[in-house]
């Protein structure tokens, strides 16, 4: 029986507060993952479903406050922040509802039998999708709702039908279990087996979840390296299982000189705000900026540095978090030709006793195409940006050459300029979200969104937020010649409950 | 440089006929993945790729007898089939370029900015899918032109926008330079780089190719083990790539005892024309057939043991794989309790001296749930069924819950039996595809057609016949607050190409 303790520590002050539960063993595990599956019929009815999502954003708004203080402590990201991230989750869970509701996401086609169909006679087909079965979410540590527990993860699996598992992140355990109990709650208001949502916490619950014979799918958020390592595992398996992971991401930023020479201040303002918005955790924080060499440029930095050195110093997720920050930091500013405008740092204070504060770096672009430049061009978690100055457009296609896979990138231009579809077209293959001006820090709940990329930003071709989000968990399956009185009513001709399908060629809203 | 000489083989004699060419060297892949990524931007016109597919389709018809020539002597599969295949291939080339047509494969999604929109102000959002970039396909064996050079996977990587680098099977190198000529004809024809298309031979080739970090996807049809390792391959690179592998299936079929009693001999036969088809060689092919023991199920296999036994002789596609089929059904024969109410074997004449007569197996299907009966619950490639007589529900349960993941399913029962709806619910998570009355073997062409299913049937939740095999070469891009005339007309607000969409929630058709 496994007795290591897991704490939840008062992320400000770096103390141990709350000893919450110890970690779960392997044979419970397998428990929650054999009582999930036995709830998965459970969640075939569409309406029982839409009916668990609406109850779980009312219970997370009802125990508000008691999440919001947890995850504060728990974070140090603040009433505010906590409190609107709260509000977006419940949100996520109402729009998972409608969609639910309306059942487009379940693909239905029909053809019906065609005997003088070229080349060949064709059955009656019935197709929709199926929900793959008990999905294990591996919750993020910078969003303690929206990537956690009560996240789009379990929002989007829950709406496919899939009872959900879900493993801690070891920085907000209390929060978690907070979060699991409402959601239980909610599914036994409904009239659901509180199964559907499980909480487990250690880092060997995750390799057992990942290894499951019955867990189908996983969605992870978090690091490159833990990330990689569960989907190794997943696609290792003798049964490998789709795992949807978002690991790491640069958000490039170009900027042309028209942009710079049009809006210097309020670029390099909106950059200090974004690139320390929540201590820099956000993983669409924009890491790598590209501005122009010249006097709008400057301008742009000068904005940049006061933005930057007013911004207030903050604790991060974890000593390790912090640890990896300043050493990150320290190791980029090392190396010739980096300039430190901004040092980032360590800021004790009392009640803060974890304290660091944002700093950003600045070095010619052409640096960037030396190999021990390479970690500019890598995500450092936390409060910092490097900013990249360019002679001319060689410059900026040498360096996004150079690039992996991201989130977001973003393109400061004017919408005249010659070359800003082109550059649009450049970025594109880049990532899976492309911005004309503005900041990718912030990540709407929209049917449109898309919040994935090319590897490493995630290892599939799937969203974690937005409506398509939900097209993870399922698998399609058709049924030939089958009489209709034995199958679900979303697959009969009458469409009495209105399903937008495709039917013999022709779609139908 | 490679000199591995490629040689047609004569699938009936045995005999290597002609020289093809040499495996193509590592530096050959190279050059070819290369020209295929920088075809890649022409590719981007949806207009020139729907041209394209259609003149694909008119360049396999105008070259069909010598296409089918050459296959005939490569596959021993015949004349009329071939002939067939081929027009299904290039029927499929026309589908294909119908939806590229409609658009409706591009998933646009926009939403218009909302300043107040809860939770919190909502940007510009649009969103489309765009091609993954140059997609590696594997060709079959069995089926020279719906499954290999021209076959479904190209057909729908082409229709999403991406260029493909084909690897022969080797056992059809001539059939497979032939196609690849008249697709390369085709992209000519209409304008485009002959690079869309490209083709390489041997097995190292293969893993070259696989492992190219310009490759973005593959896809393949074939065994388990060649499948898995090609698939480790992909997972265990530094970038992975999705690769939707097609490795093998039992296809399990259900009789229940109404059924038996109301259709015996139509069921028997029936079953003998369906695992002989095209000497068995099927992906479809019903390998376990579940027969209720007693008097229908005694008649059953009287009307299958005669069509069985009145069952042409014929050329397994190779001689590796008729070894393979001879020592699988020896093998599952001898174990105690399986009868062999008629025995394959070779069966040898003048120019066919690579022939094998089809065979079936019988046993109780208590048996099965024996660890040293687990090759009878695994596919066996060629002209042998499995018959399992059970004596009750019990018993098919219990059968049912021993077996992997198939592309089909197929229940034999009578449409009013109170079981019936609860067994396709029983078989539903077992298939792609579930089929009520008739055969597995044949695929329509269609848009509901689903041809893929939990592993090893396949490695994803993708098809590889229908309307929805295009969605695997693609990944969504949405494009924030950006100025429409920097955007395709795909993402205009006025729609001028008339694409289903969903704008601001609301479908659009």
């Amino acid at each position: 029986m496994n007795t290591v303790p897991v704490w939840s520590v008062d992320a400000r002050s770096g103390a141990p507060a709350v000893r919450v539960t110890v970690e779960t063993a392997t044979d419970a595990v397998d428990r929650a993952v054999r009582a999930a599956q036995i709830a998965l019929p459970a969640l075939a009815d569409r309406r029982a479903r839409a009916a668990l999502l609406r109850a779980a954003a009312e219970r997370l708004e009802a125990r508000g406050p008691e999440l919001i203080a947890a995850a504060d402590r728990e974070t140090a990201l603040g009433t505010p922040r906590l409190t609107g991230e709260l509000a977006r989750a419940a949100y996520q869970f109402r729009a998972f509802a409608d969609a639910v509701d309306e059942g487009a996401f379940l693909d239905v086609v029909i053809d019906h039998a065609d005997p003088q169909a070229a080349p060949a006679p064709r059955p009656d087909l019935r197709r929709w999708k199926v929900p793959l079965g008990v999905v294990a979410v591996f919750a993020a540590s910078n969003f303690p709702f929206a990537f956690s527990v009560p996240g789009g993860d379990t929002a989007s699996a829950l709406a496919a039908g899939c009872p959900v598992v879900a493993k801690a992140h070891p920085d907000h355990p209390q929060t978690s279990e907070l979060a699991a109990e409402a959601l239980r709650e909610a599914a036994e208001s409904v009239g659901l087996p509180a199964a559907v949502l499980a909480l487990v916490h250690g880092r060997q619950a995750g390799v057992d979840l990942v290894q499951h014979p019955l867990i189908a799918a996983a969605g992870f958020t978090g690091s490159i390296p833990g990330g990689r390592a569960l989907y190794d595992l997943a696609a290792a398996r003798p049964v490998p299982i789709p795992f949807h992971g978002e690991l790491g991401s640069l958000n490039p930023v170009v900027v042309t000189e028209r942009a710079a020479d049009a809006r210097a201040e309020e670029i390099g303002s909106g950059l200090g705000g974004s690139f320390t918005l929540g201590m820099g955790q956000f993983c669409t924080k924009p890491g790598l900026v590209l501005v122009p060499a010249g006097a709008a440029g400057d301008r742009l930095e000068q904005a940049l540095a006061a933005a930057a050195g007013q911004a207030p110093a903050g604790a991060l997720l974890d000593a390790r978090m912090r640890a990896g920050f300043l050493e990150g930091f320290a190791e980029r500013a090392a190396l010739p030709g980096v300039d430190t405008p901004v040092a980032a740092g360590e800021q004790r204070a009392e009640g803060l006793e974890q304290g660091v504060r944002p700093g950003y770096l600045s070095l010619p672009a052409a640096l960037l195409a030396q190999p021990e430049y390479r970690p500019l061009l890598e995500e450092c978690f936390g409060p910092v940006t490097v900013v990249a100055r360019y002679q001319g457009p060689d410059e900026v296609a040498a360096v996004l050459a150079r690039l992996g896979g991201n989130l977001t990138a973003t393109l400061h231009a004017e919408p005249d300029e010659p070359d800003a579809a082109a550059l649009l077209e450049r970025l594109t293959p880049l990532a899976g979200r492309i911005l004309f001006g503005g900041w990718p820090t912030g990540v709407a709940v929209a049917p449109a969104m898309h919040h994935g990329g090319p590897y490493p930003a995630t290892t599939g071709t799937g969203t974690s937020v937005g409506g398509t989000a939900v097209d993870r968990w399922l698998r399609p399956v058709v049924y030939q010649n089958t009489p209709q009185q034995l199958l679900p009513p979303e697959l009969h001709d009458a469409n009495p409950l209105g399903i937008p399908r495709r039917l013999d060629g022709a779609l139908q809203r």
